[in-house]
């Protein structure tokens, strides 16, 4: 089965478009955790946030920035949290990697072959050999950013050339490269931050898959979003802290899945 | 004491501005290399071309996406190589991410705190945010990709902007950051293989360090690569798969030695 394929079906069986980013960071973990172990306790933190999330979400963004600040350790135990989501929701390895072809194969077999990931994120600013690598995967799927969701992405993103934003020529780029590759899919990071932007993005790429950050605690639009998104298929939407640290208490995996399960409720479709 | 006067002690000290690029592939190791022991085989390969070139280079830069390649343990064996070079060289952690500011923040004490690397390589799509995080750690250095040596270094970086190409707009935004910033430094990866944008960029950037790759397999000229350094201590010149692939036989580590060696004699001055 294809990402598509598979995606679809989650979502449909969990009626959930939520994806659930953890990026755990030991400074928050709710404080009876012990934070002089902290590959125990981020481990143990995120454990008990996927079960109790899993009935609400089709998918899991780990933030990988977030793991490689605990050391090697901390790759170690992402592969295990891998291991532990299983085939109950995809995974979409949070990297923004990009880079020369022959490296860009390195981390597509880093992200697909090590550690089996569904789908990660990539950065295009280095052209079509720092993407097409990932396309030789035809059954996963990258992300690539289009129009993120920080104050950063007007800087370079909202530049026109010839009266054309670039993140639309990005995004155009993008999609004539899974055109003629080798049968990977392409998606686009698109900020729940940008309205505007997300609609005129998806009127002009109808089949393209979006992953939307930027709900919750970043501040994004959940009305826009879903006013944007005429299939539920077509759309991850993606929020972290306001479902893993919605409660610092020893609650906090329940609250979290209360919190996943609101939130995927206020994103079906109105 | 800065990146800066580190490298400038280096690179006198070895009359050398050479960097050697670690991106050990366990399909290119010499053949006498256990191919069943990845960990194993790439770290005595590895550990043995650091002290080979060691006398003839000032930096080395790990591609991070080869490390990863291995697993976790990969990140690991990098952070044993990082020990085994102590401060007998600089090195650059070649990882070229790029993300929200409190993401960008983990990557910076990944690489600064837990690996204590001197540098690393970032993408700057996502704006000031994703590269202001880095300028905290004021002994450290960020080298942000700029015009890079692959062919799709086209496909974005050399649109123009009212008549100005991105990369340019690029390079303005981040010395104005580094002035702007909290006082560590920021540095370009300019290709070797760009040479007119080297010297347009030079000139513009007169007091910027260059990180240049792409001398060697990737078809980089030495002599225009260094006619456009006047300063020793403003540029770095990389060079991965001629210096460590140099011989697939036993004599692997004294043959990377001696390329090492040849190339840090064909960059000095003329």
């Amino acid at each position: 089965l294809s990402f598509t394929e598979r995606l679809n079906k989650l979502q449909q069986d969990k009626n959930s478009v939520l994806c659930v980013g953890l990026d755990p960071s030991i400074s928050k973990l709710p404080l009876h955790f012990d934070r002089s172990n902290p590959i125990e306790s981020v481990g143990r933190f995120c454990s008990e946030i996927i079960e109790s999330t899993l009935p609400h979400c089709s998918a899991f963004k780990p933030n990988l920035a977030f793991f490689e600040a605990l050391g090697p350790e901390g790759l170690g135990l992402l592969k295990e949290l891998r291991q532990q989501i299983g085939n109950r929701a995809l995974v979409i390895a949070d990297g923004k990697r990009g880079d020369i072809g022959n490296t860009a194969a390195m981390y597509a077999s880093s992200f697909f072959d090590v550690f089996d990931f569904d789908a990660c994120t990539v950065s295009a600013y280095m052209g079509k050999d720092s993407v097409t690598p990932f396309l030789e995967y035809t059954d996963k799927l990258v992300f690539v950013l289009v129009k993120t969701s920080n104050a950063g992405a007007a800087d370079f993103q909202d530049l026109e050339v010839n009266g054309v934003s670039l993140y639309r020529i990005v995004a155009e780029k993008l999609e004539k490269w899974q055109e003629d590759g080798p049968g990977g899919e392409v998606g686009f990071v698109v900020g729940a931050t940008q309205g505007d932007t997300l609609k005129e993005l998806r009127i002009a790429h109808p089949n393209v898959h979006f992953l939307v950050p930027g709900i919750g605690a970043q501040g994004g639009s959940i009305d826009l979003t879903m006013e944007v998104h005429t299939e539920r298929g077509k759309v991850v939407v993606n929020s972290s802290r306001s479902i893993i640290y919605a409660s610092s208490d020893e609650d906090f995996a329940s609250a979290a899945g209360k919190a996943a399960e609101n939130l995927a409720f206020s994103l079906e479709k109105k």
